[in-house]
């Protein structure tokens, strides 16, 4: 039996990590079940076990295994049904490298938006650890940083994704790959509080809809916590 | 025989385009021999045989194929020595979407520096042309667009690639691939002007040296053309 460990706000049910969702998606594609235990930023010697200090972690019978990169790869060669494009050496390098891409260019500008939200959902015991941490690497307050969010700015990163999408309907091609589930988890981690940086008939849109509409089928309804500022940011 | 037509400066030999370069790359990899047709700015009539507007368009006996990414695919195909892993489809979606994420993330900040020495490398007749097309796409002048440009940005834009080549010695993994010569030829783009935007014993600039070696040796040396202005972007 699969157990995940990933990262959860106060809401048990609310899971937010990017890191977290890739894995989630990726098991309901190849239809593996498995069990969530959601521990929050305050629970990390739930997962000491692994020797991992981060989620998500994940354990497969005795096999342990964090990164979520790894853990992808780790559950392409383990369960190939649906794959999801990892069981070459070149296949592994280029998701490595798009998501060192998204996380550089794109994650910093759609998870801008969602700062604040993101806070107010932590329990209370985890909200002096989330700003203090924050606010060392953003060498800045919370709110100040919060301040130079901008829809526009989130709309406009997602540039490269539409026009990928629109000669392809997933990133990976006709099917959906480790690609489509590396890069729309950072999108999925501003959209469970209620932002959402594209239109629903653009590229990404359809794209979108489809992996969540799928994930749904086989994984039941996601949580989400929709926060009252998310319609500010939505595309004009 | 394999012909290359490809865009090149007033010197014939100063070949600049990152979609003429990737090509070169690619064939030097795979070591099959080609004629190069240079063509400037002005001389697109040469290539109108082929139905596409654009340089690099490669012929090989009967068969016209434009396009830089769809030259690879059949390189690939018809060349399967050395691969750039192309083969799948899977292969051939992420290529392109890396290209469509450098194309607006990174390759806006490492050519500006080097707009000027381009325009000055044209020649005369193709100069008219050169600054009222760009001129139009960036909305002001070439003089005040490129007042803009910064060594330090466009250190900073190679994040991305310092992280994956810290973990593997190309981007596509143990051997150099499509990703590979997709992407550093928009960094030679500018570096045939004598733009450096990393250092030598940096992750980026041992790939750099090692991809440019390999390429030396098989196809000689490589004609540059270093602007005086060059120096004040290298990084500190």
């Amino acid at each position: 039996m699969i157990r995940l460990y990933e990262l959860c706000a106060s809401d048990p049910d609310l899971v937010f990590s990017p890191y977290c969702w890739r894995v989630r998606l990726a098991l309901a594609h190849k239809r593996v079940p498995f069990e969530s235990v959601p521990i929050t930023f305050m629970d990390k010697d739930k997962i000491a076990f692994s020797g991992s200090k981060l989620v998500p972690v994940l354990t497969d019978d005795d096999t342990v295994v964090s990164e979520s990169l790894d853990i992808l790869a780790y559950l392409d060669r383990t369960y190939p049904q649906s794959p999801l494009g990892l069981d070459t050496e070149t296949g592994r390098a280029r998701v490595r490298f798009i998501n060192e891409l998204i996380l550089r260019h794109i994650t910093p500008v759609t998870f801008k938006p969602s700062l604040l939200a993101i806070f107010e959902a932590q329990p209370e015991k985890a909200k002096g650890y989330f700003r203090e941490s924050r606010e060392q690497r953003f060498g800045t307050t919370l709110e100040q940083f919060h301040a130079t969010a901008s829809g526009a700015d989130a709309h406009k990163a997602l540039a490269a994704l539409e026009a990928q999408l629109k000669h392809v309907p997933y990133l990976d091609g006709e099917q959906p790959g480790a690609t489509d589930f590396v890069v729309v988890s950072h999108l999925i981690f501003s959209w469970v509080y209620g932002f959402q940086f594209w239109k629903d008939d653009s590229a990404v849109g359809t794209w979108f809809t489809r992996l969540i509409d799928a994930y749904v089928e086989v994984a039941g309804p996601i949580t989400r916590q929709i926060h009252s500022s998310a319609t500010q940011y939505a595309p004009a």
